[in-house]
Parts: C-alpha cells; structure tokens; sequence
C-alpha cells in the first residue's frame, strides 16, 4: 500500500460514496469525483462542483414561527459543471455501462494534488482503447480546475470525436427526514448568459435572493490534427473535437475551467477571461508541477510518519489533504463540516472550525489558521446584528450555522442554543495568540472579537444569590441533552475567556495603544467591564457533585434517568434518527464528548482524578452518533492510560470517511473528524500540550506502533518529534532554541536531537 | 344596562372585533357576525362559517425536520358562505358605506338565541327604509342556520330585490410571523357540486387531503306577490328575489340554510335536503321559540345573578352564553380555543377543555360536560399511537393540540411537551365521577382512559436513585419555560392519578366486573401496573425549597435570574411576540399561573401557608400574556385572603373579549377564560370546592356585590346558593339533602334555606 495514494478498482460499487472520496478541491473550488462521461443513470449520484461561500438564501419555512427564528437559510449551491466529457470513438460512446472493461483504475495522489482514472475499455464492436483522465484544482491558480484526458487506440484505427461541456443546467440536492443532509430548494442557480469567443465558451448565472453571479469559461488544447466545432444552447455549450485515431498514439486533450464569481471579483466575467487566457499560456504539467511544489511545502510541515501502521498512515495523510483541500483561504470562506466535497449539512460552517479543525492548521501552516479567525472577523458585523435579534443589549453571538454569516439554524434548542459557539471562537483566537505570538492580528481584529464575545457571554449569564456567576438556557456539544443550565463545557470556556481577557487586552494595550483606543471608541468599550468579566471568571459556577466526585454535565444531567442501552438494537442508531428529542433529553445519553471536550480543552480547571471519574462515567453513556466524539475519547483515554482504548477510537477516527464507519460520506467527507484524526495522534499519543505558554508532551505511543514523526509550528519555531516505543526525540529545524516539558521535565530544545526518555 | 343582551350602535369601528363578539353557533355550527351584504372591502374583516370538528389536513413544512415530529396539522374549515344577503331597492343597492345611516343598533340576546340588527337607512337618492335583520343557529336543529329580514319602506313605494347568495368560493384567513393565529392552507375547500331544484340551492364542498366533505343547502320564504329566480354559477348560486314594496309595509323575507357533513352523515346531500325540506315547514318564529326554550332550560341550572356589578353581570353572561354555543355536544367534537367565532390557533382544542370549561359544564350541565370526555375516547386510538412514535412502548399520549386526534404541534418545546395534557385529561375523568357518581361512564370510557394515561406517565417517569418518583424534560402549562425537569403542576397532576386509579379500579370491579376484564384483555392491562402506580403516587417527587419555604416552578426554576420588569416596556408585551424562546427560557418569568395552578387543583398536596407564599412569589413574576392565567391568580387571591387583588384578576377575566382587553379577539373569543370567569366566581368568589366527595365553601363575597346568586349541579342534585356580604343561604333545589362544608363546617343542606353566617 502506498500511502500517500487512495486507490480504487471498483467502479461498481459505491459510485456516490467515492464521488466524495475522491474529490479535489483548493479550498475556493471543489468538484465531486464523478466520471466525466456520467455513469447509468439509475445509480446514485451527486454531481457536484461548489465555490467556497457561494450560496443562496431561501426562507426558512416553519409550521410555528416564533420571535427571533431566523429568517433565511443561506446554502451552498452545486454551480455550474464543467466536469463533463463524453468520447465517442467510431461513433460507440465511451461508457462503463457497455462493451467491457478491460481494467479500471483511480487514485487521488495526496502528493500530487492529481486524480487520476485509466481505464482500459472494449467497445461493443471490439475497439479497445486505454483512456487515462488527470484532474487537478491549482493550489496556486485558485480559480482553475484541469482534465487532462489521454486516449490510446489499441487494436484500431478510427475517427473520435471528445464533446465538452459547459453545462449551467444544475441543481442541488434534496434529502427529506435527514436533518444532516440537505433541504435547500434544488433549483437555485438560474443561468443568465452563455456566451462563445475565442473557442473559449462562458458560463454565467446568479442567485435570486444572496444576489451572487458565478461566470465559468472553458477552453481547450488537442492534437494539431483535431478540428473544433462548438454548439450553444440556452443553458449550456458542447465543444465537439473531432479527428482521427491511429493505433498506438496517445492523443492529449486537455480542458481549462475557470470560475470567478460576484463576492471576490469586481468584473467576474472579464476577469474570467483573464485568467482563463493567462493559464492557456501554459500546459497540464505545468500546474502539476506547481500543485507539486505547493504540496511538498504544506507536507514539509504537516507531514506525519507512522512506522507500522500502514492503514493509519493512509489514513491520516488522506485526512490532512482533505482538510487542505477543504479549507477556505480568504477573508469570505471557512471550512465547511463537508469541506467542498458534498451538500451535507447545506455546506455550513460550524464550531467544526474552531475546536476540531483549527489546531491542525494552528500547529502546521498557522497563516491558514490566521484566515479562520479572518473569516470570523468578517461576519462580527452579523455576530452583533443577531445578538440585538436575541435580545442582548450588547455583544455579539456568532451564528450556530452560516455560510455568510446569518443563523441558518431553523431547529433553536440544537443551534441557536449552542451559545458555546461563542466562546469556541474565543478559545480558537486565544489559542492563536498563545501558539503565534502574532500581537498585530490581535490588535486589529482578535480582541475585537473577543471583547464582543465576552460581552455577550457576561450579558446572558447572571451571578446567583450565593455570588456563583452561572449561564442558564443554553446547550451544550451533545445535542442530546438541550436547553439546560450550568452545561459544564460552556462554563468553563467562558470561564477561560474570563480569565484571560483583561491580560491580553493591556498585552495589546502596551505595545499597540492607539489601536486599542479605535477599536474601545469603535465599540464603546468601557475597561471597567473587563474588571466584570474578571469577577464572573473567578466567580464562575463549574458543576460538580462532591459526593460522586464527578463533574455532571449540566445541572440537572444527573438527576435523569440512564439510558437503555442494553435493550436498544443495533439499527436505532444513531439514536436521533429513531427517538423524538424529548425522549433523548429525558435521559442520560451523550452524543458526543462535552464535559470530556472541556477538560481536554482546558485540563487545568479540575484534578486529574476527577477528570478520570468523568472519563469513566461519560464513556458508558456516550453513543459517539457525532463524528466529533470518538476523537476526543481517544485523547483522553490516552491522557488517563487507556492506551488500548485510545488506539480504537483512533482506528474509527481516522479512517470514518476513507472506510464510510457512519455510512454517510456519500454526502460528504467529515472535516471535523479528521481534524480529529490529527488531534488524536498530536495531542493524545504525542501527549501535547500547551500549559501557561508552554509547549508540553506526554507520549503514549500505541504499542503497533515502531515509531511516530511529526513536525508542530510553535512561537515562530519548528520542531520536528520522533517517538518510539519509551523515546521522544525533540529537535529544532527552524527558529530559536526553546524549553519544552516533557512528562513534567523540562527540557531545553534545539537543533541537535533531544532524546528524552 | 340590560345585561342579557350585548349591544352595539358603531358599525364604523372595530369590525372585525364584533364579527366575533355577535357571532352565534351552537356548538356544531357557527358563523361570524358580518353583515349580511358585506362591507367596504378595505375595512378588515373576517367572514366566516365553521363546523365544529370539521377540517382540513396539511403537511406541516419544518426547517429541521426531527424524528416524531407531527407531519400534518389539522386546520378548522371556513365552509360554504350562506350569510350573503344583498338588498336593492329601486336599483339602489344597500350598503352602510353609501347613503345616509339614520340609526344603526345590533344586538346578541344571550336569552333568546337571536343576534339583530336594526337599521334605518337612507339611499343616495333620498329613499329611507328600516331593515331588521334576525339570525339563529338552532341549537334544537343542529344544522339549522336561519336570517330573518324585515323591511320597511318609509318614505317611497318602489321596488326591492333581494338577492341571497350560496358561495362555495371561500378560504381561510393567513396570518404570519403571529403563532397564535393560522397558517393553514387559505384555499383548502374544493366545490364539487352545485346543484338547484325546487326553489333549493346547494353547493358540496369537499377536502383534498381529510377526504371530508360537506353540503349547504338553502331556501327562501318570502310574501307572495314576490317572484324568485335562480342563477347558477360555478361555485355559487343567486336567487333574486324581485318585488314592490309600498310605504309602511313591512315585507318579511327568511333564508334558511342547512349544513351536512361527512363526519356525522352517510348521505351528506340527501340527508341535507331531507333536513332542510323539513326545516321548511317551520317559521322563524317556531325556531325562535324552540330556541327560547333550550336556553331557558339553559339558564335555569346555569344563571349566575351578581347583584350590584353590572359590567361584571353582563360579562359573566355573555361569556357563558358564548360557551354554549362553541361547546361541542357530539363525540367528534370538543370545545376550541376560539370556539366557533374566528379561526384563532386553527381551530385546535387544547387543554384548555379540560382545566378551564369543563367545571362550568360539570357544575351546571353534566350530560354536556360528559361531551368533551367522550370526545377524548373517540381520539384514544390516536393518542395510543401517539403514543409508540413518541418512543412509549406502552399508553397514550393525547395531543397537545388537535381536531380530529393528530398531534398538530409543530413546535415542541411549547406543544408536545406538554405532557401535563395527558394528566389534566385524567383529573377531568377523575372529578368528573366524583361530582355526577357517573360509574357506568367510567366502567365504559373513563377508566380505559385513565389507565392508558396512567401507563404512559409512568413509563414516562423514573425512581431517581433516592427512591423518588421523577419526570424529566416536559413543559409545564407556562410555556416561558420549557423543557424542564419535574414540573410542580406534572408532578402533582400525575400524583392525583396515581394516587386514584386504584381506588376507582376496584370501586368498578365491584359493579362492572366482566366490563372491566373486557377492557383489561383488550389493553392487556395487568393489575399489579395499579401497585406500581401506588407506589410512584406515594413517592412522587414534588419539588420545594424548604428554606424559602416555596415550591419551584421545576428543578432549576429559582436558580435563573428573575425577568427585569421595571425595564421592559409596555409594548415588548405579550413577551413571547417580542424576545427569542431562550431569552424567556433563561428568567424566571411566568406566562400564566402554573405552581399556583397545581395548588388551585390539588389544594390538599401542601399547606396553605405554602401556597400563600407561592402565590406571593409567583404574582411578581407572572405577566399573564396568556389568558389562562387572571382566573386562577382571582381564584387564589381569594383563597389566600386578598379580596381586591381577586377582583382585580377577575375584572381582566371575564370582560378580556367583550373589552378586547387582549387585543385580539378579532381572531376570535377566550373560550378558556370564558370558562376562568365562571371559575373565579365559584370557585373564587364562593370559595367552592370538592374535598374528599364533600362540596364546601368559603366565600369571599366582593364588597361592591349586594349578592350573588348561582347554582350547583352536584351528585344528582341541585343546589341554590346565595351569597350575601357574610352570609351564604344554600338550597337543595333537586334531589336528596345532602351535607356541605362551610368555612369548615359541615351543614345540612335541604329544601329549606340553609343560611350561614
């Protein structure tokens, strides 16, 4: 197994599942992994090309609406598709369906940035050709999408004709009775010009509602000997390109798709005609060369080695190119729970971001981590509007779901709810200032968002008789228990913002005081409330039962009945397909980690002992339905010496999408569990940390394992870390030495190896 | 002021308001007080017939579809339209907006079944009649709906047309963004069939998706020398009714109109036209006479007479008159929340029924109360069904809000949560065979009922580990705060349950053995579920502050912060219009009476002083949005001694649709509060109660009030009881003597006044 590739040999089976598998993207443009020249129309399929923060808004239809439910729901939309080929050779069309196939094979190249497909195909009246398809979304020419298609008669000589196509005739997916899929209306994207210049054929539509055009223009290159004719209809162009072929030649043809659209481009249609003439200057191996380039520079850093566990290894580097490829990388787009390779979820960015996604990024290519936090300064505008809406004086609340910024959550009591969205988005930027030392970006934008956070989070709580600063009607991470008081996570998170504010505020105010000044005369901020938010984090109520020693979830969590577990079959999960919530709420029953996520997140604010407590108490109770859970359960089982465990809720980490463990990644890869992969491996068997500034490791390498290599970006710095079976190797590769601790010594780092036992 | 009759001489104003005011029904039909030749198009207005447990199903459309969510609502139906009249004389067509109205006066006369309107009218070209119109909803002759109009030309001889309309072309009204209104389909009902034949006109309407239907039928009587013709058009039919009118003669023309439908006859059409051919053989006069005589029988076991308080004997009045007329008298009908006078929350029945009409019916008319119980078994198969998608593997849940036994919730924090419906339906069956010994009813119906509910609360409950008897996440009747944990109102509600069921179970055997193993076999009830019930009663867990000495609302009530009030402005109120669920959810603000509610209903659960103290507390925090609530805080300001205050609350009770003091009962009237008003002067003013099958008293007679008057069906007899500044005089009108309970004194009670000081 080569584990920087993903193969398939099956074209049989799973059509739509490995649409998603196989899909590239840059973090602006994704397209599925369908084949070019379709497949039988009666399997499955999802079709799919997305821009990153395209969307339309549609209203939000309730059968009661109630004061402050938002209005619209903005989804993303499947936008105009130039994935298609068709290829006709003495006029028999070229499809998996008929003749035979000789062979079969794809894989998408984690090195490369390159999917590839050869097939070697008899044709019903004996042709045999071997076509081999190259695809390829530039890292460095965001807007480009490349196929290059080579075709190699094998036992013939005869004519082929390739028709390409430019097709505005697209819609989305709808999915009833599934609330993580879709339910957006499939027709939004209406085609308002299909124009030819130039053999280049152009694309343009728009949105009804959000107001944004996307424009599309295809050109391509093929053998001097081919002759092009091209046809336009109302809503698409055909390129036909006709010629003939001898046996034994490889003929190259290869398509250009550009897309530009309204929210990055002044003059998407010019523009596009632009950059679609500048990248026909240059050939397929050119930007494979380039997408190589890049890729070699993000794996330098990102690159993690597993000696002895090949199918981790595959894994895992599957899982941080996905994430590369889903991430969004301006001010205008995040990473969405699909990434852009599916509709699930309406291609909504949620707290995913934040706590799941952001640390990967944050301790390999932190400047892609910067743009999350970007992106979340852009929509603050938004943040403060929808505090006002739910009748906060002050503040902001960042929406539970969004594209642009608008709650897109119709369900409150598992959205809205989930005030902790905001203090994620706190202990995300936090964290970043704590991992980069990057002031500037706090100053500008960093305590903006935090201090509108932190309003906000001061203004919904309340300090109780007893003087106890407590959050009431809020829901935590687990979906299964909503509307509750005093849910541990939000607490403590809050807690932390807290705490930390009123230092990092005169951190800025010492070495950037005019900005300071801007931004409290910008917000009318007043220091005083930061002497408020100091008492409501030293007074806030974190909730424990002394007696059990264990911290409940929320108030009432304890007081509940345990679920059934013993008597609910196999086929009920995941339970919130198959009970009414009433019936989950109603009893002890996590979706995922909560309390657990909060002490790995800030393991300071409680004892060890009682973290296991929790460990071991929550585990029994927990269904891991959400593919955010199994991760952090793994971390913690490491950081109280499951070891066994921790390597299992690896294994259904890491490979959930690669081997479809929730049968649902035909709607979608799940970002925010391979984050979770990578936080599993960093975090849970390195042990890392960072403990009042410092980096700290704790290793607990899985016994399978022969050895561990990773690299983690720290205060300007790169290490790379070696584990074996009782040993980390610590050396510096870039930037000043620095003190690390390890198992609670500390260590002094530089670039000599650093073997500690 | 006579205060049998309501009045009104300002046609200009508030139309849509006295629509409902001046509508009459009878319980099966009803029809909105409009005029019967309509008026200016611009002024708003509401023109609308109903049959009482006639609808249509839609889907209900959700953002965020969960599981068990209901998929269809069930929606009242505005049927076929028999109200138009239009009138011309000498080409000159009627109508309040043109011309000169010289005197105006309508009137509901609650004695006489009868609404009129008086009008004296001078055309634009200077021609004066007087026109008297008379309406009656027969409440002999369910289906009967007759208009009288007598016209007299004053100052001209000339020629008059009348021109009386069937229009199957109706809808119903859409109100958005207000919950409390509909959202149904305005265009639900589809004319199949209009047909004409012996000076007979009817139009048949069915539905698409309840595949009812229903069949109006009208006829004319009108002087001889009057010609009639009839035009039939695609949905509706004209019949122009030509003659001469000379001055000073009074014409009288009678339109009778007869409603069939599906759910109650096999042959909709001919059993209309058998009905009205018959109908027809009658006068108006016959009918207002008929009429007469019900409500007389009426008034003679439901008058109340409150000497000294005009307003408050008008208002009582007319409250109890508009609750005949909306109650339901058949087993597919129950009592709506805007009875038949305007299309309020779709036409819905809740558990208003139960708790808040059921006890004037029960006190004044038992066969009519015994309806709304037999209505609740006719829905108990879907209340079982309810029941299994609700995730129950055993009982039933009645719906928070049907028509025909669909859950038609669609938000369920504020709806299906609402299990207390389950146990408010229970007390209804449980005080109803306290009060009318009716055991043959309970051997049928009532205990079926009672232990399928029974089943359902226990299942829905649990034994926390300190043994006690603990029900999570429900919503108690105040919905500012929902989902919560033992609800003090649930709780004791389901306590009275299980505390009962067995009693009552074994007093059934004794007489109804074979019926009740019948029952038992069919629901395959096991008798040792009765000691598991016992057990549950005894330990049910009702919460209380022992400090404050003060019940909480639910398990975290007294935890959250207490609502501002003193910076909330008049206009954010009804709250719920104007802040988002989870900023009510988070206070400690009360829509209505909910703890204070359990204790009005279940005094006996805790000690007066408690209850005294509750009261203090919750009146602070309670808005009373819902008019649910002033009736009950009337009742236990009495009960806790604070006589102004109960006269306060009952002001706002029982003048809240006669005054519009909610501003909305153009939407329809407060059936509930309707029934609160009776409640606040019984059980309030006279201090009634049953206390272990004992009736007492402990009146609080008003100051302003020389005295009350009102009597009491109570163990098939009825008593007399008349109130004076500190005495109460009881007389046993019908039946057997009997002993009750004054100020804690038991007393004979005979034909002969009983006077107590």
């Amino acid at each position: 197994m080569n584990s920087w590739i993903l193969k398939d040999n099956n074209y049989k089976e799973s059509y739509q599942l490995k649409e998603t598998l196989f899909s590239i993207a840059n973090g602006y443009l994704g397209v599925r992994g369908s084949f070019e020249e379709g497949l039988n129309k009666e399997i499955p399929s999802v079709r799919g090309t997305y821009i990153n923060g395209f969307y339309e808004k549609e209203e939000i239809i309730y059968g009661e609406k109630l004061h402050g439910f938002p209005d619209n729901s903005e989804s993303i939309l499947n936008v105009i598709d130039t994935q298609g080929i068709k290829i006709k050779i003495n006029d028999e069309e070229f499809s998996l369906d008929k003749g035979k196939v000789l062979s079969f094979e794809r894989e998408l190249n984690f090195k490369k940035g390159i999917a590839t497909r050869t097939v070697h195909w008899r044709s019903p009246k004996g042709n045999e050709i071997n076509i081999e398809f190259k695809r390829l979304i530039s890292f460095v020419q965001k807007e480009l999408f490349l196929i290059q298609i080579e075709v190699e008669a094998l036992n013939f000589d005869g004519d082929i004709e390739i028709i390409s196509i430019i097709d505005g005739d697209v819609s989305n997916i709808v999915v009833e009775d599934d609330p993580r899929v879709g339910s957006a209306n499939a027709k939004a994207l209406k085609v308002i010009n299909v124009k030819q210049e130039n053999n280049c054929s152009f694309v343009e539509a728009n949105t009804k509602n959000s107001n944004l055009t996307v424009v599309s223009g295809i050109s391509h290159k093929y053998p001097k000997k081919f002759q092009e004719t091209i046809l336009i209809e109302q809503k698409n162009i055909n390129h036909f390109i006709k010629g003939n072929l001898l046996k034994g030649e490889k003929n190259i043809f290869t398509k250009y798709a550009v897309y530009t659209d309204t929210i990055r481009y002044k003059n998407e249609m010019s523009n596009n005609i632009e950059i679609l003439n500048s990248v026909l200057t240059y050939d397929f191996n050119h930007f494979a060369s380039l997408q190589e380039d890049y890729l070699n520079n993000f794996w330098k850093y990102s690159n993690i080695e597993i000696n002895g566990d090949e199918k981790m290894q595959q894994a895992i580097r599957f899982n941080m190119f996905h994430l590369l490829q889903s991430a969004g990388k301006d001010q205008w787009s995040n990473i969405s729970a699909k990434g852009l390779s599916g509709e699930g979820y309406e291609g909504h960015y949620f707290w995913d971001t934040e706590i799941y996604i952001f640390p990967f990024f944050l301790f390999t290519n932190p400047n892609l981590a910067k743009n999350f936090l970007t992106y979340r300064y852009t929509i603050l505008d938004s943040a403060r509007k929808r505090a006002k809406q739910m009748g906060h004086t002050i503040g902001a609340l960042y929406p539970w779901r969004t594209i642009a910024g608008e709650e897109c959550s119709p369900f409150f009591p598992a959205g809205t709810a989930q005030y902790h969205i905001n203090v994620d988005i706190a202990y995300s930027i936090i964290q970043y200032f704590e991992v980069t030392e990057d002031i500037s970006f706090m100053a500008e934008k960093g305590i903006e968002m935090l201090a509108e956070i932190a309003r906000l989070m001061y203004h919904i709580g309340h300090f109780r008789s007893d003087g106890k600063f407590c959050i009431d009607a809020v829901t935590g991470p687990d979906e299964y228990t909503c509307i509750v008081n005093n849910n541990y996570y939000t607490n403590v998170l809050t807690k932390n913002l807290f705490d930390k504010i009123g230092v990092l505020w005169n951190k800025i105010k010492a070495t950037h005081k005019d900005k300071l000044e801007r931004i409290s005369a910008k917000i009318k901020f007043n220091e005083v409330e930061l002497i408020n938010f100091e008492k409501a984090g030293k007074e806030m109520y974190l909730p424990f039962d002394k007696e059990r020693k264990l911290h409940p979830q929320d108030d009432s969590f304890f007081n509940k009945k345990v679920w059934d577990f013993e008597n609910t079959p196999k086929e009920k999960y995941p339970l919130l397909l198959n009970y009414h919530p009433l019936t989950l709420y109603r009893h002890q029953v996590c979706k995922q980690a909560d309390t657990i996520l909060g002490h790995f997140l800030l393991e300071g604010e409680t004892e060890l002992e009682f973290i296991e407590n929790d460990y071991n108490y929550y585990e029994k109770i927990t269904t891991h339905d959400s593919s955010l859970s199994t991760c952090i359960f793994s971390i913690m089982a490491n950081r109280t010496g499951k070891h066994e465990k921790a390597y299992d809720y690896f294994m259904n980490t890491s490979r959930l999408d690669i081997d479809n463990l929730h049968h649902n990644t035909e709607n979608g890869i799940h970002t925010a569990c391979m984050g979770g992969s990578w936080m599993s491996i960093v975090f849970g068997f390195a042990g890392m940390r960072v403990i009042n500034g410092e980096l700290s490791f704790r290793p607990n390498l899985p016994k399978k394992w022969e050895s561990l290599n990773f690299k983690i970006n720290f205060k300007n710095r790169v290490l790379n870390c070696y584990l074996e079976a009782d040993t980390i190797e610590i050396k510096l590769i870039e930037g000043q030495s620095l003190k690390v601790n390890v198992n609670d010594n500390l260590i002094a780092v530089d670039e000599t190896k650093t073997i500690i036992k």
